[in-house]
């Protein structure tokens, strides 16, 4: 099943495509006016509408029906990461774990981060075309980087659970016991990992030492790793 | 820490290196006679080795120390899957499942697999870094591609519990229902879906039917998912 993003949806009922998903809708699928397509508004919900407007510019349906779709899921998981020294991989993870369902996104520049920028735009639309692809319905929230002590000083009052998975050995709390309903923090540090002193300050914030288990997984990779085992949940 | 895999494990407790691995270790690394570097069999142990011979074509190390290092697993994995229409998406995946702890990867061709090839040696190469990288110490399996039901031929009587994931609605076992300590297979359908006989032929042959949940996963994240979540027993 073909699904657009909507980009506007109006109160009288009609949602209007944007330009790109227009195009693609009347000169790739050339869809006709009276066809019938399938929106999602990227907040859960799933239209069938009947398509009335076929600018190649700006295509306007009328709904049809209304369906919700987003997975009821008892958790919420925001991911913050560093970037990696090749983006590949964080547009690779990015992708799968909004497949798998992950919330919020995060990146932050650390003492060891080799490259510290991501493409926000490209990121945004890997997001919204993994939501269409496995009908996941919900876009995840993606921001922009900042420093590490700017997202410690950013997350600090919110209520969300918060740990940091960190690679020093130490006590820590393993993943497997933290899958229960909750909503969750998740700090993923660069290839070289994160700082004695990045540590302390998210100790000293009310993050936890999280372990991945006993290999050393990639950055991107403990990104995918903790999104499966929440959904698991 | 910098890792070699070692090519032949000599009585006499030398170790040789391949030829792109010696080049690897004399003329990138600048390693001298006398260095110590760290060798894994890719059988689950690391070594420690004084570096004799630094023929950038065949370097000749002595085992100083040896030990164990793949992490204790009580369940066997083995993913088979479908071939993707691009290749990108099945080295990624073999990637992330080998740092994961996968055993064993097969590649079978379906009714509606896109593309019926893999690059064998490029996917051997990825796993053999992967597990360098991980310090996983346990280099999988792979095996080459054949056709869908020569594969269910060939593991028709092995002591393996069979599942099969596919996107059919009907009553399925839930992944985190089989995450018990055991030896599996998961079969992974390619971007179109298993066909009904595919589906009947498995259950037939003693495979259970298997969700990955209510999203729509894309045939690489399947295997991710499946792998991930065997890693957190």
């Amino acid at each position: 099943m073909q699904i657009f993003l909507g980009l506007v949806f109006n109160p009288d009922d009609s949602i209007l495509l944007s330009p790109e998903e227009s195009k693609h809708c009347v000169k790739v699928l050339r869809k006709k006016a009276g066809d019938i397509i399938h929106i999602i508004d990227g907040k859960g919900n799933l239209f069938e509408a009947k398509l009335i407007e076929t600018d190649p510019a700006a295509c306007k349906a009328i709904i049809v029906s209304k369906k919700q779709i987003a997975p009821t899921k008892n958790y919420r998981l925001h991911i913050a990461i560093s970037p990696t020294k090749n983006p590949d991989r964080i547009e690779w993870m990015l992708e799968k774990c909004t497949e798998m369902g992950v919330d919020e996104f995060s990146f932050f520049v650390c003492k060891r981060t080799e490259k510290p920028t991501v493409k926000l735009e490209r990121l945004q639309k890997i997001a919204e075309s993994a939501v269409k692809q496995s009908i996941q319905g919900i876009i995840p929230v993606i921001n922009n980087v900042v420093s590490f002590k700017e997202f410690i000083s950013l997350h600090k009052n919110t209520g969300e659970k918060k740990y940091i998975a960190h690679c020093i050995d130490e006590t820590k709390t393993e993943l497997k016991n933290i899958l229960v309903p909750s909503k969750n923090i998740i700090l993923v540090g660069p290839e070289g990992d994160f700082t004695e002193d990045e540590i302390k300050l998210a100790l000293e914030n009310n993050y936890s030492a999280l372990s991945l288990g006993e290999t050393r997984l990639r950055t991107e990779t403990a990104g995918l790793f903790a999104a499966a085992a929440f959904k698991i949940i």
